[in-house]
């Protein structure tokens, strides 16, 4: 009887936070595309072009983002990451939702996109950790860093945690199944969002 | 770390989509507050005050009614019926989520409310289903209704849900247990919601 556009599930939380696996869930339980980046780094042993990445060169890169191409775009540790404006829309369009993993600043750039079929679309999500010591927790959970790098990156965690304000909704990390209820609870709610249907 | 203030999830939605069923259930499950309307008509066999209605006299509606104590209140056969501000401000303050079954006048009455803490807490779901032939196979389906009943209950229930565009939320109606997946996704998602994080 009517046709809705897809979402447009913005996921952002610091490392530790279990965002990755979340959206990473989502796409393989077929309920959202997830999003494929453009990257100017190599690729690592495994990783396929398409599938990964879009392996791009730098000049590519460059020639896109001059174009206006790009949803969102960072450097990174001297590499150029971005999404793809056209090929989110096309989901977008076609109803199919989308997933996408990406730091505060780059979900900040998407939640600043003027382009209305993205704006319309826009579900954006922070993960976080009820308290620092669970945050600590997780973060030297792998037994394998050393102090400094663990206190690095709790550093960055809890400057990154900051910014949970900014978004729509927040999600406290529980057990791996809570959390995946309440992340898949969030795309069957935004489903039924009358804005959408057409 | 955080509290929230509670959800008021109001559901419309025409005589046989099933909407009555999935609030009862959700308040069965203990996930929300069933809202307890104030009638002026009187129990019926096996009602209970403070369960069922909070049974009041004329006299004594109209005066609350006067004091502008309503949330929403409306006279359908000559009773007239209506929900307690009180009541519901007291359950959202303290956390807990209200859950209402209300035609589209009284949605409507509970939208246009200017009390911030209702404003804030306010969700608002039509329950509808796919198509007439369906509504029609519901609506006869006890098959103990005369084919004027019914046709009339046809020409209320199109009526109706002509007013689901005014909704934040559309759900059409699938299986009950679709039904109540989506209905449960929306009162999970909602409770991520930042602006309800005090």
């Amino acid at each position: 009887m009517s046709q809705r556009t897809g979402i447009l599930l913005v996921v952002s939380g610091p490392s530790g936070s279990g965002k990755t696996t979340l959206c990473r869930r989502l796409a393989c339980e077929n309920e959202a595309h997830y999003s494929i980046s453009c990257t100017t780094r190599l690729p690592r042993p495994g990783e396929t072009n398409g599938t990964d990445y879009h392996f791009l060169s730098r000049e590519q890169f460059l020639s896109k983002r001059e174009n206006d191409e790009f949803l969102e775009s960072a450097e990174v540790h001297g590499n150029l990451y971005g999404t793809l404006r056209s090929e989110v829309i096309q989901y977008l369009q076609s109803g199919q939702d989308v997933v996408m993993d990406l730091d505060v600043q780059g979900a900040e750039l998407v939640r600043k996109c003027e382009d209305a079929s993205i704006r319309c679309a826009l579900v954006d999500l922070f993960v976080m950790l009820a308290d620092e010591q669970e945050l600590l927790k997780r973060l030297s959970g792998r037994g394998t860093d050393s102090a400094e790098v663990i206190a690095l990156r709790m550093k960055n965690a809890i400057e990154e945690t900051r910014h949970w304000p900014e978004y729509t909704y927040r999600l406290l990390s529980g057990t791996q199944e809570e959390d995946y209820t309440r992340f898949k609870s969030l795309i069957i709610a935004e489903r039924l969002r009358v804005s959408r249907i057409s």
